[in-house]
């Protein structure tokens, strides 16, 4: 028996759990402080009532014989894929409630697609990159090769035309950088993967943080339907993260190397998967509802008024930084040549607040830092003004 | 772009969907006929009230800021792993809680598994069986050998002592024949897989339906920690196909090819796996309660009572058959030497009864012919009936 030894290859991750120790043992030598955690990518606020309620009744409907649902269709319930569609349809979007796949979660979804796919591939990332793309093609054998986000492309990585890849993995508005692409960024992806027969694996899961007339699906290009598949989640839109529901978008018209992508990647769910829960499945399409939308839109404006107090601070202090207005995400320079770890010490030893250190998510996430807006109010504005003294001072 | 060309080698299965088209052509052409179905492997009966109430509740926490459930552990809360573990203990078996890991059912499991292996292994499965077994491993790339299950070893096949295999898929109460495996077989087979230095995927599914002395899990038998992953779930168990939580344990002395298995499967999951979503866990863990187990048991009683029923007029009709006891399958022969379609085809025009011709498992299966006991019990009667009627006729 051998097992797979493309998990040797893998780089241990000790970002989140080195951020963990270093804040415990802070609070531990001094418990009188309060320290703030803008670190986090998890959300905070509740769902919404009208998504609690659909669960609920979505769980009664089990409990009795009349109602009660057995094995859910592997690509989900039509209801909730033809939510999806017309939720596309009102930013102007055209994708059909038959290429939609209701899943447990994004990260399923992205980690899982590489089934359908041949090792022999190479996969292209963005570095700074949200470290499952690169695992996860890692532990399968295929070869990763980079394109470069950094200050000269304001950390929205471009194609670079001398390298050849075959699947591309693009998240926008992009995990960690905030960086969101535009319309004619977009246009070049898709012409770059045509022209190297590749297919893009469009991670949209901060979609619904963009607010500037930019994109909100790669689908709002032409012939994307051609050479990409969409993933996106609820995790973020509406508070999800422990919910889990998401879905991936595959067009029909998707061919590559003599085979239909769509009937591939249908075979591999009916096989390796067995559909989403049915109260999982009413909550997600009580989100897509017309109150459901109200009511998710006062928790996305909550986290997005944080990132503008973030935001508006580094422009305060003249720091460069990409996000904050289409993103969660505020990704800033640490400011006198620091390190990221030698600023993450300092501002929590000297502000007491928690900060995720760049270089956690690739090379160019060196000397670069991650502050997230899904922090409490009031402890937001308070981190700011903390992080503002102690910078301003130094 | 190369797509993973293995998907070419797997046979469509088109065995419920031809059960399917030929029941509603016969329906179509008769409209007059009441038609009964025990050819479905999902349950019907509802969640128990303790589970349904956790749900809620669990889905009301979400609504609350101060008991909102964000990013759950990648292997489950520790509250439900250590009610999986206790339900362990209650039949005499050792698990410890951290090496249970929670899933959105055993399905996925079954399929994700094979990440953690070499595409090179030899994967070993018994015939009839559970198509997800053989395609997952189709897709892998993986060479399937076959242990024979048939009339001279009951319908549960044992190791072939000439056949060298490195994975070995076991289901006990098996899916479709029913059978299940007592001490002395299992030990067989554990000693099988040391020898060939193999692991054992145990999948546990039906376990609940255990009315007998044997074991319901394949650590009751000594070394098998040393060999054996065990998945199992609680679709039949609890009636969670539409609900969706399984699990899989694996043990931390598994080691293989000098690497430790459980360090390499919580990787994949980390990676590739997000959690189950926390209403869904709140309810798995109340189906381990002590009023959860007394109310499944009045489910679980009302299936393996229909499988009594089947089998009593198996017994008078004189027909072999394997299951119903430890199982709510009955797999039969079928009789004067009809083929499982021929069969299939004379009992829903003469009995208008469906079931599932057993050919579609595998080609031991041909001749034989599956029965479910999760239909609703005055149907289960009468279709018994029905059959004794044609069949004695005959």
């Amino acid at each position: 028996m051998r097992v797979n030894k493309n998990f040797d290859n893998l780089v241990p991750n000790y970002l989140f759990a080195e951020v963990a120790k270093r804040t415990n043992d802070f609070i531990a030598k001094n418990p009188d402080k309060k320290v703030i955690k803008l670190g986090i990518g998890d959300v905070t606020l509740p769902l919404a009532p009208v998504v609690v309620e659909a669960m609920k009744k979505g769980a009664e409907e089990l409990g009795v014989k009349e109602t009660f649902k057995g094995y859910p269709e592997y690509e989900g319930y039509d209801f909730v894929r033809q939510a999806v569609s017309d939720y596309y349809k009102s930013f102007g979007v055209d994708v059909n409630a038959d290429e939609v796949f209701i899943s447990d979660g994004a990260k399923s979804d992205c980690g899982n697609i590489g089934d359908i796919f041949s090792a022999d591939n190479a996969v292209m990332v963005t570095d700074p990159v949200y470290p499952v793309y690169v695992d996860s093609n890692i532990m399968a054998g295929r070869k990763i090769v980079y394109a470069d986000s950094n200050e000269s492309n304001g950390f929205a990585a471009m194609p670079p035309e001398d390298v050849k890849a075959d699947i591309i993995y693009l998240c926008s508005p992009n995990n960690p950088t905030g960086s969101a692409y535009t319309y004619d960024q977009l246009v070049k992806w898709v012409e770059y993967a045509k022209k190297n027969d590749a297919v893009i694996l469009y991670d949209a899961a901060y979609e619904a943080f963009i607010s500037e007339n930019i994109p909100r699906s790669i689908y709002a290009v032409e012939g994307a339907k051609e050479c990409a598949i969409e993933m996106c989640s609820l995790s973020k839109t509406a508070g999800f993260t422990g919910t889990r529901c998401g879905y991936t978008i595959v067009p029909k018209t998707l061919e590559r190397d003599g085979h239909n992508i769509y009937s591939i990647w249908y075979r591999r769910q009916a096989t390796k998967f067995n559909g989403v829960s049915w109260p999982v499945q009413c909550a997600a399409a009580a989100v897509f509802s017309e109150e459901g939308q109200k009511q998710i839109k006062e928790n996305l404006e909550y986290y997005k008024e944080n990132a503008r107090i973030i935001s508006s601070a580094m422009d305060e202090l003249g720091i460069y930084y990409t996000g904050g207005k289409n993103s969660p995400y505020i990704w800033l320079k640490c400011p006198n040549g620091m390190g990221s770890w030698e600023f993450f010490d300092f501002l929590l030893e000297k502000a007491n607040v928690v900060g995720t250190p760049g270089e956690g998510f690739g090379k160019n996430g060196a000397g670069y830092f991650r502050l997230t807006s899904f922090g409490d109010r009031d402890n937001t504005i308070e981190a700011v003004e903390r992080i503002k003294k102690v910078i301003g001072k130094k």
